[in-house]
């Protein structure tokens, strides 16, 4: 690399993080690119990691494996800690100061509380692979407290999931964990039946899967239950402890509560300067540059952008092209062109609920059910990066499919 | 179950126990089989998954899902604190007391520091998936420390990796260190050469796997310097922190040291009341019985006797066979039958060194190099419990040998 050429700051290798950065492979610039894991995960399949069906490494590659023959860029696993946005310089936790002549903040989300922090030792969410192994570590490990454990009372409480929020995750979190107690483990348990165990789906909104249609989350509620999942809308979840759950003022017994309801943008959006929504998002321009900098851009689930007074969901398929359009952008301003807008291609929505259940919504088509099911699988199967993941993971959901069976079901820890 | 079966308790489900357990299906009796942990580890390949070759669950399988079909077990995952060799009876970290007509104490070996326990947080063992997880993520983290540092001794010092113990696990993992640096990381830096890492194999004894004749010896050390190793024979460490090592008087600026020095026999067998040897194995009669105990046995790691003049060693196969004649001698028992005394076959050594490097002795068989490799790969996926893993871990492998490439180089935590 010379000095002469210029340079880009990307922080986050998560999907517009990384799409930015291979869109401009081969351009005569300098990348870094900043993420606190070594790792790009595919999101979308965490909750299989968190449930057993997946292993950690079948749903993550490493960025700098990613990279390695785009010869413009170079990985660091560092952690951002400070941003100035006039200097368009981002100092890391070890003291080092970068700076560029262009930055790209990406840094995604966290799950939020909004004002009950306190819950987040007895509710853990999911963003990460160590929030993925954690979660599964605690789901088999209910299972195995309640075979333990002599007190009927207490068997019950293991026996009790709680699954807060009913979008996208908490959805594929609660059809998978009624999967596990009915079909996983039916054989396994000597004290238990593990089949009586409680999958409550909460949701403070009217119904599950609120950016689909109505008539498309009827059907996934349908099908939720049909899995046996105990689906609550309406209620208001109250007090989260360490053995129990105050949910539309019942107190259930439980221990193990999942936290799928709230999503807060990353810290990082806040040091920019520039207003931010509610959840803490930075409101972009059009371009998705910051306001009155515009060689600083904000991509993914950081940015709060209104295309066609249509908000831009916090899903993978936008940030890819967020990712993209800044790549453009960047390469525009290089030559001095003009940066067009962000359009935002809503390819439709879909989620999967549990084996052989799904719900797809894209134009004019609606599916639910198996046929919903196997096109997301093979949408899943087909995005994930890189040919041997895709593979493993074809394998693994065969597997899976045939069998009843998940064979990550290993704690550690 | 009913009340009148007599009542068989097996602590630990590595493969003494959980062969043990195997070896009595369709007995009338009535087992509980104990371990800490949730799974059969597969603990030959743990070198792979702390060196990202494989993910965890590839070679982990739930004890609960091995043993699902034999109904005369139930398994619980439970920490064993106390025994009474007495009563037969076992005290679990919960208070609750487990009492047996035989007992099995199969609970394993740990690594042990011998007088420097305060190395243990700069020289982690592998002896669990804890450990590998923990070992991947330093190792990885190693290099990422060197990309991001600016000063070259600080980068020096996260390229040196020392190996303490040239046992079978300290050359695999040096052997694979090794070839990590050399082929693996090779393009995926910008301002590292990974190819210039040193991996120092430390040995205070005067050759590398002593378990094997002095000429296999020899041709282990070649194959690992070969692979770019430095071996250090007839070597004391002195010193170890957090930013060297002492070895052989000389100081080693390094941030990973690796630690297969010594090993040393669970905390439980100083439980049963009888003689130990020096490493804390239980001296145990000709058939594995606890001496003045004949319901209580111990086998595997734990155990310590020899068979005509030899020790039997701390390996997979002696565990395997030990828990099998445990299996018979309980069956003996039941019958009122003699006890026989355990005999080991000795089916030789084999020890993998790094890609396509292998040494195998085996009565008058001696193998090295590429054979020997292929060897060892093909009795070790024959070995790995359960077809499905079986098959993964054949591709992953696969995969790997042709590409370099190693799948699972995920950093959690």
């Amino acid at each position: 690399m010379t000095a002469q050429r210029p340079r880009l700051i990307v922080v986050g290798g998560g999907f517009a993080g990384l799409w930015c950065v291979r869109a401009l492979a081969g351009e005569a610039i300098d990348i870094t690119l900043l993420d606190r894991s070594n790792h790009h995960l595919f999101q979308p399949l965490l909750y299989q990691v968190a449930t057993g069906g997946l292993s950690a490494p079948a749903i993550a590659a490493p960025l700098r494996h990613i990279l390695r023959r785009q010869r413009n860029v170079r990985v660091l696993m560092a952690e951002v800690v400070g941003i100035d946005a006039t200097a368009r310089r981002v100092r890391l936790a070890d003291g080092q100061e970068l700076d560029g002549d262009w930055l790209l903040v990406a840094s995604g989300s966290t799950h939020a509380y909004f004002g009950n922090e306190h819950w987040a030792p007895h509710a853990h969410g999911l963003k990460t692979l160590d929030d993925a192994m954690r979660i599964r570590a605690q789901v088999l490990g209910a299972f195995e407290h309640a075979e333990l454990s002599s007190d009927p009372a207490e068997r019950a409480a293991w026996l009790n999931f709680v699954v807060v929020g009913a979008g996208p995750t908490g959805v594929e979190l609660a059809g998978t964990l009624a999967e596990i107690a009915r079909h996983t483990l039916r054989s396994e348990f000597r004290s238990i039946d593990p089949t009586r165990a409680r999958v409550l789906l909460v949701e403070g909104g009217s119904r599950v899967l609120s950016a689909f249609e109505p008539a498309m989350s009827a059907r996934a509620q349908r099908q939720l239950e049909r899995l046996g999942v105990e689906v609550r809308t309406n209620a208001a979840v109250t007090a989260v402890a360490a053995d129990h759950a105050i949910i539309a003022g019942e107190r259930i017994a439980t221990h193990t509560v999942l936290w799928a309801a709230g999503v807060a943008a990353s810290p990082l959006g806040a040091l920019l300067g520039a207003p931010l929504d509610r959840a803490g998002r930075v409101l972009v321009q059009p371009d998705l540059s910051l306001p009155g900098h515009p060689r600083i851009f904000v991509a993914g689930d950081l940015a709060c952008l209104r295309d066609r007074e249509r908000q831009i969901p916090g899903v993978a398929p936008a940030a890819k092209q967020m990712g993209t359009h800044v790549a453009a952008a960047i390469r525009a301003q290089l030559r001095k062109r003009r940066v067009p807008s962000f359009r935002y291609r809503d390819y439709g929505a879909l989620a999967t609920i549990g084996r052989m259940a799904a719900v797809i919504q894209m134009g004019r088509l609606r599916l639910s059910g198996l046929p919903a099911w196997w096109f997301w699988l093979a949408a899943h199967v087909f995005f994930l990066i890189g040919f041997r993941n895709r593979l493993v993971v074809l394998i693994d959901w065969a597997w899976a499919y045939w069998t009843h069976q998940r064979h990550a079901r290993i704690m550690t820890r």
